[in-house]
């Protein structure tokens, strides 16, 4: 039997400055999808490791409309079944169904032969989550797709750009066992902003993207700043201001919320800072009836999602 | 007698994404401040030569106002007399106070044996414009001293950037002879803005700043644009439309408003077309009651304001 296997990391989006815009994919943390082929056609989903109850029916997985989308798109034969295991939680805010999509258009283009290029299982893993999830994430699907840091320029039409990833850059990632609605989380944007919050964000974007080209990590601490989406999502999350202060007043380059929450994440240059802060956080959650896992990984321009043996 | 010659050139702010933020210096339209040295410690404008009425007082004026700040901060008793030349009209959109600001910064320190380096004048003319012109524009003062294209990530602590100029880069200003008042023009600008304007405004600076480091023109003509300040300024410009549909459709990178108005400014990366924009938008003021001069230059790192002999 063919067997492909695939992996697609998480990603942080929403990245402080960049609500709706940057995306910084994980290397560790992610999710696997294998494939095995079929004697017929036919796709369906084998087995689902996962948390949380995700669905099995071939329309309304991630998984198997993006291989659908795949399969009509060249007029191929090749069936599958599908086996996904989740390297975390859906609904965190890592992009979990963009990982997952990623991970089977990348699985499903090995097992045709790799007649695309990831800027087409780009497409299709987005109208996969489209179709899915009821939205159009490039800011978690790109990075996933391509590694690295990723910016979503514009949607109409797609413009995706690659930015240079500093070479000493540790995340620290904390996820609180909470439960945060999409739907409940967007509700505490605000629809309009001043004139001066939207200067400051453009300011301190502008200087964010100066500072990966020039590698100043002073820099990117001054510019990794939230001014749109934190002030009112942060209250979904437990003790972030108390982890925030703990994390900067460490040496953290920044704190901030991935997606739409629960998980936060914290950036630093320096490899023991990382594990201190890890540490500072666990230490919040110690006497927490909220559980909460915490990891840390050094991130690199990375080659994003791949086939793994 | 001892006497020093300073240029400064003229400055393009609120740079089409750079609302607030971005500052183009140009190289040759500046202004040209000429000190005198004294026998005594006074400071006097001896003559202003300037289309618009300027003060003459020494309180009033941004030229003596700065060097009187400097001669206080270093309790030096050189006095000297000021010769104002203005290469452009004040109120023009071009940053004339800051010009001038900064040539009389560069040309007393000359006089004082440099005891200031160029951060130290940021300072002293900034502090002369507040006083005399009622507001700290570093997006016209930081360009017109540093020259190049510069950034003004935060007013506290101010955090000025210096970024790449692309090396073929041609600056076409055209400057309509219409009184724009900076307070009337202020009132056109929106309070607040909608969170999607914010996103696409805050994306397309992190596009140009990487466009500028990659020299990717392509990037920057998709990333120049306002949908912040132009959508309510441009009433104050007469033939607005037609001109920037005049420079787009013949390639230009971008068309926008320097600072306030009226002045238009377009950018290219190839001179000949440059030079067809040029006769473009002459032709379009060729039949109308309002005079406008229109002028060619190329951009580049440049060294900013400076001594002349």
């Amino acid at each position: 039997m063919i067997k492909v296997k695939a992996f697609a990391p998480a990603s942080y989006s929403n990245l402080s400055v960049g609500f709706d815009i940057l995306g910084l994919a994980l290397r560790n943390l992610g999710d696997i999808v294998e494939l095995e082929q079929r004697e017929d056609s036919a796709i369906q989903i084998k087995s689902i490791f996962s948390e949380v109850d995700l669905p099995e029916e071939v329309d309304k997985n991630c998984c198997s409309i993006v291989i659908k989308k795949m399969q009509e798109a060249c007029a191929s034969e090749i069936g599958c079944d599908i086996i996904i295991r989740k390297g975390f939680k859906a609904g965190s805010g890592l992009g979990s169904s963009s990982a997952s999509s990623v991970a089977a258009a990348v699985a499903y283009n090995a097992l045709l032969g790799s007649p695309f290029v990831k800027e087409d299982l780009l497409e299709f893993a987005l109208e996969g989550e489209f179709l899915a999830c009821g939205a159009r994430h490039a800011d978690n699907v790109a990075p996933s797709l391509f590694g690295g840091l990723i910016m979503v320029r514009s949607y109409e039409p797609l413009d995706i750009i690659s930015l240079p990833v500093p070479s000493e850059l540790y995340a620290v990632t904390l996820f609180p066992d909470v439960e945060v609605k999409t739907s409940e989380s967007r509700k505490l944007l605000p629809k309009q902003v001043d004139l001066s919050v939207l200067t400051k964000q453009v300011a301190n974007m502008a200087g964010f993207i100066s500072a990966l080209y020039e590698e100043d990590y002073d820099r990117i601490a001054d510019c990794l700043v939230d001014h749109v989406a934190e002030p009112g999502r942060k209250s979904l999350i437990p003790h972030f201001d108390e982890m925030k202060k703990a994390a900067m007043d460490m040496g953290a380059l920044c704190f901030g919320i991935s997606g739409s929450g629960p998980t936060v994440f914290s950036l630093t240059d320096n490899a023991s800072v990382a594990e201190d802060i890890k540490g500072e956080l666990e230490s919040i959650f110690a006497n927490s009836p909220i559980q909460a896992n915490c990891f840390v990984e050094k991130l690199e321009e990375s080659e994003g999602a791949h086939i793994i043996l």
